[in-house]
């Protein structure tokens, strides 16, 4: 297809075959951990109804928007933005889901050839969002501490480097936080070297254990923050946001009029009642963040119980997921086969691996399984991933 | 912009420089024929809450979706377009208005270099959409039967040609409906030549005289068919659709994910739903081509009465515009400053020009008027661009 077209990568294709692979383990009796989603049970169905309703009154609910997104909701992002970062967080820009605000710096920061700096394990959204404009995508490694910063410095002495992603709160798929060290060294670095740096934050409300550390953007005006409405609200609002240099911000409002002209005026209206309403926000986000610790402290007690220090794992302090990796030289996708025929899925890590051998890595999504079914999860893997007779 | 980033093009900010003009033409008190949107006193406010709170029953409508689209609007879409075709309309592609319709199918289809034919005047949205890739866009003319299909010809003899884009009903901004005999000399040409047809059809169903044209994909299987429900329903549930072929599709598909990952599970369950109530769904068409009609004939016949032969117009027969071109020199970009301090506003020509001299014509949308707004708007009009004395 590269060969025929020019115009799609390799990386495009795997994306695909993970979908594949997901639906596949999504077949009846299996326990999946290789989801990726909120869970259904507290997406809030009857708020977001009410909000709907209230939108309706107005036919300008139904008609077409301003590209870089409803002045209310611009409004309630710049405000909640601006708490999280300690100063004015100038200019928004709406996207649909922040994958959009990642598909449109990609376009506006990126010419074929240049180099993009991400982590490895990848978040396979900037992985193909960088790869459709044939940008030099690398890889840099990342620890319980997050991007391993100091791996930066040689990269950047050796060539010019564009852009530098980071999922900066509970790493999809890494789990990890960027320590708040390492931020400011980022940020240093991308004021030293002038490069961007697209901080990406959607899980960043959804910490339960541990301290808020301070966004990346709040070290550096070369941070393009992004985050969304996705994990907080609803998915299928399609709202997520940017903000960051003018410039930059005035160039992807200009590409998202050729890629979509602009976002839904319903959605956005729905989102920028919710998020105004902090009084209900504020319970509802506590409620997911509850949901999750349990799930989550459910499902690391039961891998630690189960695989003991044969498995290295993330902490469980928010987000969605836990990365683990064998120590005992256990390979996950030779697996996968057997663990769906034992009832149990997962992504295994060489899904995600840039330039790392992350085969014996495993991405394990907490949110839609009850405590006991993440045991009985927990329970099927060691069947399959435990060398017999331990 | 283009020699720092390279990323954008000159197009792009002609794009925004026209949507700068249009904000100037909103003032209070201006008759604007500028504009290109509904009538928001028909778009169907209640019908869409009656299919949101059905929709809210269900936590599904709130989760991420597919990323060709809810399967249950791929299937009414799939019904409609194949009735429209009069064979099976094959696999269909749900898009965030179909301007991301024709942004994806410029990143599959365009490498930079590669030549695009658009109409000239040329509907912006494709312009924006294929000079992101950078492609080389040539305009060939359009009369009142269409694109001049003839001219083409001798452009397919000269050089490879990737793409030919045309709106085949009611042309924006040309106000046109390419004749069939000309359709199937595109789709004859399609077969010879090897390139891709976009007709692009978001107007289809807003005849209201003249009777229907078959679409272009009924005469070659060489044609990607985009249509929308945003002209027919509602511009903010930002549902567009593409069908035509299946490996093109695939690519479409994947480049989805990257762009955004899936589109609104609310906002397609809505449309799904309204599409699917044919028996609302007559009426309520009926309803807006009823009152465009009424809008349509009485722009005409006052522009007629006022300017004679003077302004050669296209037939109102459906859509959402008229073209004017006048025939005694006057040029309209130069007026617009005029017109708008004699409360009336449109579009000059020149805006939607790719290489034909366009300063003699304009743009004028008759959706947002009423019959006697739109009279004393062509009064204004004439005060401004007839010469004095007449």
């Amino acid at each position: 297809m590269s060969e025929e077209n020019g115009s799609l990568s390799v990386r495009a294709v795997r994306g695909s075959a993970i979908r594949d692979l997901l639906a596949v383990t999504e077949r009846p009796g299996v326990l999946s951990l290789a989801g990726g989603l909120p869970a259904p049970e507290l997406l809030p169905t009857e708020r977001v109804a009410r909000a709907a309703e209230a939108a309706l009154r107005s036919p300008s609910s139904l008609q077409y928007g301003v590209t870089t997104g409803a002045p209310a909701l611009r409004d309630v992002v710049h405000a909640r933005e601006s708490t999280a970062l300690g100063r004015d967080a100038g200019a928004i820009v709406v996207t649909h889901g922040s994958q959009q605000a990642l598909s449109l710096l990609a376009q506006a920061l990126l010419d074929p050839g240049d180099v993009a700096i991400v982590e490895d394990p990848g978040y396979i959204g900037a992985l193909q969002a960088f790869d459709t404009t044939r940008a030099r995508v690398i890889g840099v490694p990342m620890d319980n501490d997050g991007l391993r910063v100091d791996e930066l410095r040689p990269l950047l002495e050796r060539e010019p480097v564009r852009v530098v992603h980071t999922v900066s709160n509970f790493h999809n798929p890494g789990g990890a936080t960027l320590a708040e060290e390492r931020r400011r060294e980022l940020a240093r670095l991308a004021d030293e070297f002038g490069f961007w740096i697209i901080e990406d934050d959607p899980y960043g409300a959804l910490r339960f254990a541990g301290s808020t550390v301070p966004p990346v953007a709040a070290f550096s005006d070369r941070v393009l923050r992004l985050s969304s409405a996705s994990k907080i609200l609803a998915p299928s609002l399609r709202v997520g946001w940017m903000h960051g240099d003018a410039a930059v911000l005035g160039l992807v409002e200009r590409l998202k009029q050729g890629a979509d002209l602009c976002g839904s005026s319903l959605t956005q209206a729905i989102a920028a009642e919710l998020l105004a309403d902090t009084a209900w926000l504020d319970g509802h986000v506590a409620g997911i963040r509850a949901a999750y610790a349990e799930r989550a402290l459910a499902l690391h007690a039961a891998l630690v119980d189960a695989f003991g220090d044969r498995l290295r794992l993330t902490s469980p302090e928010g987000g969605m997921f836990l990365w683990g990796e064998f120590t005992d030289g256990t390979t996950t996708s030779a697996k996968l086969g057997e663990a769906v025929e034992a009832g149990v899925a997962y992504v295994p890590g060489s899904a995600f691996a840039v330039r790392r051998d992350l085969g014996h890595a495993l991405r394990l999504c907490f949110t839609t399984g009850s405590p006991d079914g993440l045991r009985e999860a927990v329970r099927r893997l060691s069947t399959v991933l435990l060398p017999m007779g331990r």
